[in-house]
């Protein structure tokens, strides 16, 4: 496998449609292409102009595969860089069969996830935190999560850490100039200017570093966990909040022996609700695991959404929640408010702060918790054009390039020698080089690009 | 609902993928482009020629939707007819849909099925049998089914039929002609000709009619039904065929309760094989279902695989079989080949006529089975390049174009009056037209397009 080698897959999801494309990319994509295409026209490929569409046939031998349009990039005006040929045939999986295995007859190698922009990374097109916000433009199933891959694909973001990092960079060849020099005691390089340098990188890092909470968060979803006990309605809940009937609901306690999941849309924001089974002690096996998932489930919750049904909740229940998860935010909610009389109401809300009032079956009360837990999600950095770091790869390299950076101004303070100093500046380089892929090892690109879909 | 709507759908499948294509066409599409499109180099898209490919961004007001490549097609140089453009966005259903929802809000109407194809056969692109060849193009799965879609989206089996029609065309006019001077007993239409050319129209009718026999069978697959008592390897033999198991094996008699189906192609050639409960009485409610099926499943097929394992199989049971189905090919195959004594061989030769012997579990015969249910197959007209009709709908229309035309000729014997022989033709004209689509009608259109994907 060679990054030379002329590649070729499917770019559209698999299975029956009106179209499909198949992508060829490499040196040798247009030569191919008229090894297979034959243009109504008569005019050869090689011919053509970059970015115009050609009708046709894909051929093999006398053999007519498919009536096909055909478009062309040349490199470097495509998406890898290279010659591309994007091939729109019938949308069948019998077809994009055949006409794969054709083009991989005539010397095309079967592309790898995500190979097309690994290219275009490679061939300088895009620095790899736009190649990673890629995947994440595709896999983003919400506004939020949209919006942080799309700013992310257009390098505000990598385009910040570049130039820090050339200004560091320049800075440390000074200093690494003072260790040839080093009998003589010189300074080339200004220590105010360099502490005042170190104190901007620390400051964007830790911006950054924060952002990351909400970043990750906006892009997975914020999960929710419904506890309470068997029959309070938990499952009735999820539903009114997914507004269809996803989980089973019965009036049998017990019903919902696996835990369920489903995520909902508030104002752009991806909540992941996990039902769970309900919490009581239980001799039936099944339900004992369910129960013991349900445990599991919480702990990997970021707000707890503690469901009862009325002045005879299990108070126990809800302390040993708050013992047990003191950094979960806990929301008890009362449902089957229909059943309630005005001093069952009066009586829960004395003894539960913020208590809030449902009925899940009616839908009451529900417009008011997805308010609620929308609020509970600090989205200002969103709204204010900031921005966010949602890669848990940048965040790691964040944390340790702010590692190196405090380590250099420690060892500024104590004037440690040069010759040290540059070794934890060439450290903090290589962490900042990590994000926008200047510094890249062959492990890292496979790590990266395995996690793409074919054909990308 | 008008033809005149600028129009609108996903055209590639649904789902995740690397690249989706939306697809807008009518007369406003290059029009509503400009509003949501915003090229890198800020040319309009009006301004385009046709055929080019244009890089730029979705816009909707201030918010980006997605970074895109835009296609444009002018009509009537496009697949509609019409003016076209073709969105190549990034494959995640999140962004899918909002540029969808933004161009709909833009004044688009949501395309309905196969109206994009609709357009194509209205704005005379192709012909209604062209059209109809798309959607089996789509849905062919085998080498035989796509080679008959192709051909017939080439359109020489309808411009034979549309060829036949005009001359049929220019004799009704000569005979309507000769109604208007009936007084005088004139023949404006030679009478030895047109006899000539109605024996060339039932001889190419008679021809395309036959071969939908074997066009039926290529489109969709060959049904085989697998028959014979419990346990002799009924499933077994199933996977050997399919080469995976698909089945559930198991050596307790009664294990396939229900009827299983996959197909193989052979050659080109699909072949349905239906795995059957075994055929024996029982008390078992369920496997009594399942037996019953069995026999409905036999009624479909068109060839019934009987398997036996060795000497002592049931007589009655294949006789009965040839009684009950005189009319379908009956394989007798013995398995468990590797069990049998050479006497035993020798034995089941001399009583059953062609029987073939396998081990369906180490694969013996299997190549040999094969080969023989190919042969069953009369593919002579594929070799020979010859028309094949799959479409039910043109083999109704055909046998009533070939009965009208041989009234015609019955009326052209018997000299009866030209008017009572310019109905009958301009019967036969009208189902030689509802092939071609020179006579159609907004239910037919109705019917023939709704079988069609979206976006297509």
């Amino acid at each position: 496998m060679s990054y030379e080698d002329t590649i070729v897959a499917l770019a559209t999801p698999s299975g029956t449609g009106a179209i499909s494309i198949i992508r060829i990319s490499g040196k040798d994509a247009i030569v191919i292409g008229d090894q297979i295409f034959k243009s109504v026209r008569g005019k050869k490929l090689g011919l053509q102009k970059s970015h115009t569409i050609h009708l046709g046939h894909i051929i093999d031998g006398k053999k007519v595969l498919d009536e096909v349009l055909v478009s062309v990039f040349r490199g470097p005006n495509s998406y890898t860089g290279e010659n591309v040929l994007e091939i729109s045939c019938h949308g069948s999986p019998y077809i994009q069969q055949q006409v794969l295995q054709l083009i991989l007859r005539k010397g095309c190698r079967a592309a790898s996830a995500g190979e097309f922009t690994l290219k275009a990374f490679l061939n300088g097109k895009m620095d790899l935190s736009q190649a990673e916000a890629v995947a994440d433009l595709i896999a983003s199933d919400s506004a939020a999560s949209h919006e942080i891959a799309l700013n992310q694909m257009r390098g505000g973001f990598s385009s910040e850490i570049e130039s820090l990092r050339e200004e560091l960079l320049n800075f440390a060849s000074l200093i690494e100039l003072e260790l040839d020099f080093s009998q003589e005691d010189v300074e080339f390089a200004n220590r105010e200017q360099f502490n005042e340098l170190l104190s901007r990188i620390s400051a964007v890092l830790k911006k950054l570093i924060d952002s990351f909470a909400l970043g990750n968060v906006l892009k997975h979803g914020i999960p929710v966990a419904i506890v309470g006990q068997p029959n309070v309605g938990k499952s009735t809940l999820l539903n009114a909040l997914l507004n269809e009937d996803r989980a089973i609901v019965s009036s049998i306690a017990g019903t919902t022996r696996d835990t369920v999941e489903d995520s909902i849309s508030i104002q752009g924001v991806n909540f992941r609700f996990i039902d769970t089974a309900g919490i009581r002690s239980t001799r039936d096996e099944v339900e004992q695991i369910g129960i013991e998932r349900t445990f599991s489930k919480i702990e990997q919750a970021k707000l707890i959404i503690f469901l009862f049904d009325g002045p005879d909740f299990d108070r126990e229940q809800l302390n040993n929640l708050k013992d047990q998860y003191p950094n979960k935010r806990i929301l008890p909610i009362c449902n089957k408010l229909d059943r309630l009389t005005k001093k069952q109401i009066h009586d829960i809300e004395e003894e539960i702060q913020n208590v809030l009032f449902i009925s899940a079956k009616n839908g009451t009360g529900i417009d008011t918790l997805q308010e609620t837990l929308f609020g509970l999600v600090d989205t200002g950095a969103l709204s204010g054009d900031e921005t966010i770091v949602s890669n848990s790869r940048h965040y790691d390299a964040l944390l340790k390039a702010l590692e190196e950076i405090q380590k250099v101004k420690e060892g500024m303070d104590i004037e440690i020698s040069s010759d040290l100093l540059a070794i934890d500046i060439r450290q903090a380089l290589f962490h900042l080089g990590e994000i926008t892929g200047s510094v890249t090892t062959d492990d890292l690109l496979g790590n990266i690009f395995s996690n793409f879909c074919i054909g990308k």
